[in-house]
This record gives structure tokens, sequence and C-alpha cells, in this order.
């Protein structure tokens, strides 16, 4: 297995790929950019992608979200959750007191904002590539253009001459960022009992009760919603795709109904996959949604034709 | 054919059953009662029934709601609509100031109730088992205790020596009866674009929001209602079956989708027939519920499944 | 306090009357139908109205539903549960190898045909204008053209010298009727925490989704319903109104709130009611649609025009 | 009147607050961020702040999202909409073939991308604080570290120096940016007939169904939604608040009744302001969702309590 991940390496992105059993002895190959990522995918180069698709303060990552919708022949077949913790770090020597100027990645800025403002009111922020790109950057320059920057302490298994000035600075100590692992394959992982399905579903613009219509093709069998996001889709303001984690799996046949409910209210709905969710909860349908009650409810129709059905409704 | 209908000979019932090509030179034989009816039907002794089910003045027949739901077999395959007109009559001589009561159907008293009340204010009411029974009482009996009975015009034909002494006195004038053919056969009739699908779904009692659920399978996929009529299951206070109209044939695959999810909720739930609408009146669906709608959602879930589904899936 | 009841004398509907603290020494003038109680309310001859709503088995009493939609200035002040038992009475010396025909009320009929059906097959159904009025022709006509009856066992209270040749006969032994008590007054009973509120909702002909609009006005705010029953306005097919008991109490703010939205979708909407439960189940709110919550949310909208509300948007 | 607005001088946000009657030759402050104009607001620095709220090609301005709905005493008292153009500008002199790297605020360079990779495949990206702020850099610093930045033909006029490589070169010709003007003031602007009211909406957690209730919450009211944009609340993956643009101003009844309606299940909800759309959509109300039939819907429950409420229930 050859992998790909937003790097570059000692990033977040590349803790939630070292989780990936076997990933660590596996060949990693750091990407520039999210859509870079799904471009190596698609050209066969590397097996997998790792990228990161949500954060628990900042919310869905645009780029990922965008990325994945817009291409073709891509599946989620895994989830990881990385605990989010970031460190300040500098070249060996400097002292809090020399920082002018603090550089990271624009999500990561936003989660130590608070605690910069207490602890280096005076600093500056200028926005970096990725968090392991302003901190390498700091040891690569001569003169980066700023004194210390914002990274994972994973970072530091690469560059340990980097000095650690400040440590655990989020300001929510409880933040999470959610990683997807993206393949070619069409092979589905087998169904665990505790399963997501990810789904970008774009809507007719300017359908008044189109989103209530859409949630109702869930709610009518029972599958409940994990994550909604909203994203416009470019051709015009008020025009939305959503994109959704259902608790279900497409084995399941609440799942495959309700996918077919949603074509039909959004034929350019996109399936990226179904499987485990990383924190095991389960997803057990109510009885009156299960696989029995849906078989049976599919006989009882079959029932009532009991000469058989014309061939054109074998559906 | 052989038929059997709600009787005696010149009833409303029978008038709608004479409007089925073919039935005025068929063998007619008229039933006591709607179960009577049911009866003769299930032993065989008939081919097809024809009874009242809904008056658009009095509501469902509960009778018939509820003998139909009790069968097993039993198929609605016509459905016939009929204007009422009243016509009160008597033995020939009898005149106005002589009626001190008057004998009919209790449903037809109902729709006369403002006319007696203003032309023969001092007239008592008595029961009468059929308005045809009624009618003939007066020819039958030497004393029937009643000097006038209240009939359909279509009763004079087989017994013109009853004397019409006022006509068309129904306190709606627009007043319409539904007549529905009831046969065994599994042979459903072919959709024309107007058509009806008719069922019985008991709702389990006490279950907050589950006639909204009930409503949902329907609104989901774009099948309307022409009528709902509740009727107590007789189990418990406050235990519903509901007796509905949907406008959509059971060849239409939104309707058998819809089927499915009521089977779901309400796994009791009958099917007593898809027939043509007698109003003619067409129940095309919208682009996102057709067939084509259907077939193209569900060739997209199987496009999920490039290698094929496990054998488990299937359905 | 004077009394009126559906008559005559004997009938459950009495008993469900003498059931009212106090009824047993109030002035008790029987009626000879529903729509003759209500016209004796109106007129001011009696204080208030017992009449039947609903049967367990037979489900709503239409005559019953339709003549309070009808009248104005009624309201349901008290609701009466009572059992249904049913007795077969004759003349004394009659036995039970002398039957030939059985008159009652249709209603009653309805709900001992399994019993007659398998104990006298043979036997002819005369319908009666109602159960004691069946009983007592046998005693007051020299050929009232039955030998038996059946009816309420309170009627033997008024005429010992029946004979009773089959108890307890219906085919439901937990058949239950509720009857409601009316008055023209407008003074609403104190909530108890366990309470209805009756309603009558003509709905629009021919609106698809108006009963889902009507439901949703319920379910928005947390009011659930004990039944629904549709009745056809009269107008044409297909035209309903919605007999309603919604688990509230009109001085709680969610159902006021509710009346509100209802009258929007529905301004022909008639409120005929608010008062205890028959079987004192609880219906208190949950805590979002408590009075509470409604107070909290009024305040906050309030909180929003600081400097107060034009005059025109006191509502 | 003095305003901030997110600056530097030449970006969108400047053509934005520039539209604002007055604004040109006001006094007009730029801010460093949108927080920063947030508390140049909160402090009375200035009088109004003009920001970014949502692209329709990236989507919501996070930043602006949440830093509005953190804040106290805010509201929307108007929207700009400005379509957006993206010049390439340099220093005098250089020459496409002399780009090695391009500056621009991240946002900027998502709507960009598609032109660059064709245009310019072997150049580097660098982030940028601001638009505006990165083609300055290639003024004020000897040595920026990119050749080229790409901002908005505004900043033209305040330095026009600048050469301008390539013009109009979105990838999305009818891209467009939605501004808000914030202010402290408790005075909401008048209804016109086409409005929108801003609201922050946090659902609890895990709460099933949580999201269709909100959005029932507003069909039931007959109000639209023109935006809804998914927001974590930071306190942990899967809790949500949506930001939300209804289709209604709060002067109307329909919407005072839907936020009375919100704040029951939601009672951490927001109100942002009412103001007038910048695209003069009428958002009129029909016919039983509008001011009358709100009027007529109070009018009438108060007159089913003639002889007034007891005090308690005056609500």
């Amino acid at each position: 297995m050859r992998y790909t991940y937003l790097g570059p390496a000692g990033t977040f992105t590349e803790s939630a790929l070292l989780s990936v059993p076997g990933a660590d002895s596996a060949e990693r190959i750091p990407a520039t950019s999210v859509p870079n990522a799904l471009e190596r995918l698609a050209l066969g180069e590397v097996d997998a992608a790792m990228v990161p698709i949500e954060n628990s303060v900042e919310g869905g990552v645009s780029a990922t979200l965008d990325a994945i919708s817009a291409s073709e022949g891509v599946r989620i077949i895994r989830e990881v959750l990385v605990p989010i913790r970031f460190v300040l770090v500098a070249k060996p020597g400097t002292r809090m007191e020399d920082i002018r100027t603090i550089s990271t990645h624009t999500h990561a800025w936003a989660q130590v904002r608070g605690w910069a403002e207490e602890t280096l009111p005076q600093v500056d922020y200028l926005p970096g590539s990725s968090t392991a790109g302003a901190a390498v950057g700091l040891l690569d320059n001569e003169r980066p253009g700023y004194e210390a920057a914002i990274c994972s302490p994973a970072l530091l298994e690469y560059h340990p001459e980097l000095q650690v000035l400040a440590d655990n600075i989020g300001d929510n100590k409880n933040a999470v960022t959610r990683f997807v692992l993206l393949s070619r394959t069409a092979d589905i992982p087998e169904p665990t009992g505790a399963d997501k399905t990810t789904l970008t579903v774009p809507l007719p613009a300017d359908h008044a009760g189109a989103l209530t219509a859409l949630l109702e093709q869930f709610s009518v069998r029972g599958v409940n919603l994990s994550r909604i996001e909203s994203r416009p889709t470019g051709e015009k303001m008020g025009s939305y795709a959503f994109s959704i984690d259902a608790d279900a799996h497409i084995y399941e046949a609440r799942m495959r109904d309700a996918l077919r409910g949603l074509h039909r209210v959004a034929p350019e709905i996109k399936f990226l996959g179904s499987y485990p969710r990383a924190d095991h909860q389960s997803t057990a349908p109510s009885a009156i949604h299960s696989d029995e009650a849906f078989a049976a409810a599919h006989a009882w129709v079959e029932s009532l034709f009991p000469n058989g059905r014309p061939a054109a409704l074998r559906r």
C-alpha cells in the first residue's frame, strides 16, 4: 500500500494516517494540498489518501468537502479522530519576549487566538500554508519573517531541534479533528453495526422546502444524521449542496431505500462511502426500520400479485 | 357473471350495479346486508358484489368499511358514483295530510330531515331496514305502522303502483353516494392514469405521532389522498384503523414504495384494490415521483455496487 | 339544574347522565333525538344535555358529531365513559325458540350480531329508534312485529316486568361508549392536568397536504390527539371536517397557540370545549411546551424591542 | 457616522462599505480582522462595521459567522452584494514569466485556482492576510517573497503604481460576496416587503430530529429560508449552531411567532437583525400567514373567553 496525505510530515494529518494499521511501515507521500492528494489518488500514484474533513472547533474543512464532492470514483473507507494539541515552537535560544510575529495555518490560528491574545497580545500573525510548513520555515529560512510557529507535537519527532516555548495552548482542550481515508476502490467496508454513510446532496436552488424534503427522506426510514454541512454550489448565491453523514451502512435496506428516495429529489446526489464509525457508537435501527421489516414489507407487496407482476413492473 | 348487491331490488345500490356494463342482463341476487353480500362472495355464490362505501352527506358507510376490512381475499375492482334523489311514496289514494309516520333507512332519513321538518313537522319517523324495504312494506303489509316511505325513484320500475307524493326531497341536491364493486379475483384492473388504491391501515394505539408517520409515507412519495376515514378497531377506545383512498395505482412504483413504507409502520395494513376513478380525474405523478424517477434511483443505487452485491442484499 | 338526554328513560345515555353529581335528583327530560336535545338546550328549556359521541366498537356517533358541529354556542363541559352491556328481553313467558324477530337500535345490533348469528341464526332484525324504545314496544304494543329486544340492563329498573332471556351478549365485552355533557355556558371548566379539548376543523376541499398541515399545528406545539374522526362537510365528495379531541386545555398556552395556528389554515374551526378526561390520564406537556416555555419565549421576543414596538405590532 | 470595515483599504469589503449612502464622505477605519471590527463597534469607537458574511463560491465566512454569534448587542442593519472580480498585480516591469510565487488571501486563491493552474502551472502560492495586504506588500517590502498578488481592482485607486498583469481571472465570473453592516443600535430598519431576518440557532447535541423540529417552526408559519449554514458550537463533535437567513421581517407576525416557537426548542437562539434584502425580491406572505390572518386568529381565540381570561392567562 502506498499512501498520500495532506503534508508535510509532522502535521496532524500524518498522525491520523499513522493510526491506520500498517501505514507506519508503508510508503507515505506528502501532498501539497487536498486537491493534490486527490489527484495523486486519481492518477494511481497512491492507493489511499488521508485528508482532514471536520474540526470540532472550526467546522467542516471546506477545501476537502469541495474537492471530494468534485471528484469522481473516490470513496471514504475509514475515519480517524485525532485529538488536537498545539505547541508553540521556535529556534533554539528564542525567548517569549523575542516573538514579534507567529506563523501557522489559519485553522490552527483560529484555535489558539484566545491564548495568543492573553499571553502575547502584541504579536502579529502571518498565515502559513500548513502548521508543519510554518514550523519548518523557522529552520530552513535565514529570515522567515516570523520568530515562532504553532504546530503539532508530532512534528518534533522529525525536527527535535525545534524548541517548545509553550505546550497545549489550544483554547478548547477537547478539540478533535476528523480525518477520512479515501480510496478508488469500489469495495465497501463490511458493516459493523456502528457505521456511517457520507453523501453530497446538491439541492435545486430556490426550491422552498427542499431541505425539509431531503431530511424527510432520512427520517421516514429511521436514519439519523450525525453531520450536516452546507456548501455553496458556486452556481449562484443561495444554491447549496449539503454534505451529510448518515448513521447507517449502505448494506442496510433502510440506507439503500433512503438513497433511492434522495436520488428522486436530488438526482445529482453523490455517494462517498459507508465505513465504520471511529467512536464505535451503535447505529442499530429500531425494529420498524430493520432489514427484516424491509424484507417483510417487500414480501407483502409481492404477495399482492399472486399471478406475478407484468414484466414492466419487476422493480 | 353473477352479482350480488345490498338489496332489495330498487335501492340505490341496484342502480349502481346496473351501471356496470353487462350487469343488466346478468344474474343479480339481492343481499340482506353488506356482511351477507360479502359472505355470498366468499362462498363463491357470486362473482362480484356491489356495496355502498361513502355518502357525500352522511360519510363513510361504517358497515361496509368494517366488513371489507374484516374480510379476506376481497378486492375492489370498480367504483361507481350515483347521484342521490329521494321520493316520498305511499299507497294510491294517500294524501299528504294522511301521513302520521314515515319509514325509510336511517341514512336516507338523515338526508331528508330538513325537508320533513318543514313540510311535515308533526310526522314521526320509523327506522326501516332499507329504503326499498320500507316502501315495499307499504304494499305488502296490511298495517305496516306507517303511511309513507322515502326511497329511490328506481324502485318505481319494480312497483309502479306506488304513488309519488313528493319528488327530489333531499336536503342537499348534490348528494352523491359512492359504491364499490368487490370481487375475489387477484387480477388488478389495468392503470388508466386516473386511479385509486384503497387501504385499511390499523394504527398501534396510543402511539403519538403515528398518524403523521402514516401520512408521511404517502407525502414523501408524492401520493395524494382523496379519502381518509377513521374507524375504531374495537380493541379499545382510542385505537383506530384508517380507511384510505390514495390517488395512485399499485402498478405505479410510487404506490408500491408507499405500500412498503406503510407496511413497516403498520404491518396489519390491508390492500383492498387499485381501480379506475369514477370521475376520471388524472392522478399523474410529478416528475420526481414518476416510474422513471424510481427506476433511475434504483439503477443509481445498483451502480454503487459495480462488483455486485452480496447475495444477502439482493433486495 | 334541568337536564335533557337522548331518551327514552332506561337508555345508556340516561345511565351516563345519572353519573353526573346531582343529576339523579334533578329534572331529566328525555329527548327524541340528538338534534332535539340540542334544540332544547338552545331554547333554554334545559341547562345541559347528555348525548353519546363515540363508541369503542361502532366509532363516532355521526348524528352527534354533525349536530354539535352545526350548532352555535354549545360547549362540552364533561365527558362520561359507560361500559356497554346488552341484555335480550321479552314479554314474560317468551322462550328463546319463540323468537322470530329482534328489534333494537342499529348501533346496538351491530354490537351483538356475532352473538345473534351463533345463538339465533334464523332470527330477523327490525331496526328500532332506540334500545329502550324497542324494549318498551314489547309491552306497549299488542303486536309489535317482534318478540324480543336488546337493551341496557338499566331499563329493567323502569320496567321490571321485562324478562331477561340472555345477559351480557355484546360481542366485545370491553365495549365502552363515551358521552358528553353539553351546555350553553361560556365558563370553561378549570384545567385538572388531565384534560381534553374538542374541535371541529373543516378542511378546504382538494387541498393536498391540508391534513398534514392541520396535524403539524398540533405536533409543533407538543399537543397529542386522542381522537380524530373524518366527517363529510356535505358540500362535495372529498370535502371533510375533522372532529378532534386534543390532549390539552385551552388554559394552557400550547393549546391556545395551536388554536391560533389552526385558525389560520382552517378559519371555520369550531372550539367545542375544554374539560377533564374521564380516565384522569395526565396530559402534562414536556418542558419545551410548558406555559413557562411559552412565557419565556414571549418575553424573549419582547426583549428584542427595548424601545417598545410600534403600536401596530402590539400582537 | 464613523465606520470600520475588514481592511486594509482597497479590499472588497471597503467597496461594500462605499456603497452605503454617505459612507464615502464618512470616517472609515480599517480593522485588522472581523473580531477586531466587532471590538471597535462594541467599544463605541465606531457606529457601524462592514464585514463579509457569505461568498457565493466559498460559502459562509466562518470567522464572521462565529464572531457575530459570539457577540452581544450587535445587529445587522443592511446587506450589500458585491460582484467579485480579481486582478493579478505586480510591481511595474514585472513580466508573467518572472512570477515564481503569488500571494493573496486564502479565499481569493480558492477562487482563481483554476485560472492559475492553467496560466501559471509552475507557480507557488503564499497565503496573505488579505488581498490588499498581499498587493501592498509588493510595494512596501524590498523582498516580499513573491512577485505578484491577486486583489480587487478597487485597490488600484489607492495604488495606481501597481501594474495589472491579468484582469477578471476568477474561475466563476458570477461570483458574488455578501457583506453585512453591523451596528449596536436596537432600532430595527422598517420592513420593505423584501426583508430578511438573520438568526443563530444552537441545537442541543445528539438530539435526533432537532434540525427537522427547527425547520418546522419556519414552515408551519410560511417563512422560507434563503440561507442555512451549520457551524460547530465547539463544545463537542456533532454539536452545531445553524446560521439562518429567514425571508421575513420581525415586524411581521409570522416571524415573531416563528421566533417564539424557535425559542422553545432552542432557548439559546440569537436574533441578529431584520433588514432589507439587497436584491429587493419580494418576501410577501401568502394569505394564511399574513398579519391579518394572525390578527384574526388571535381575535378568535380571545372571543372564546367572553367573560375575560383569568389574569394568569393574559398571554
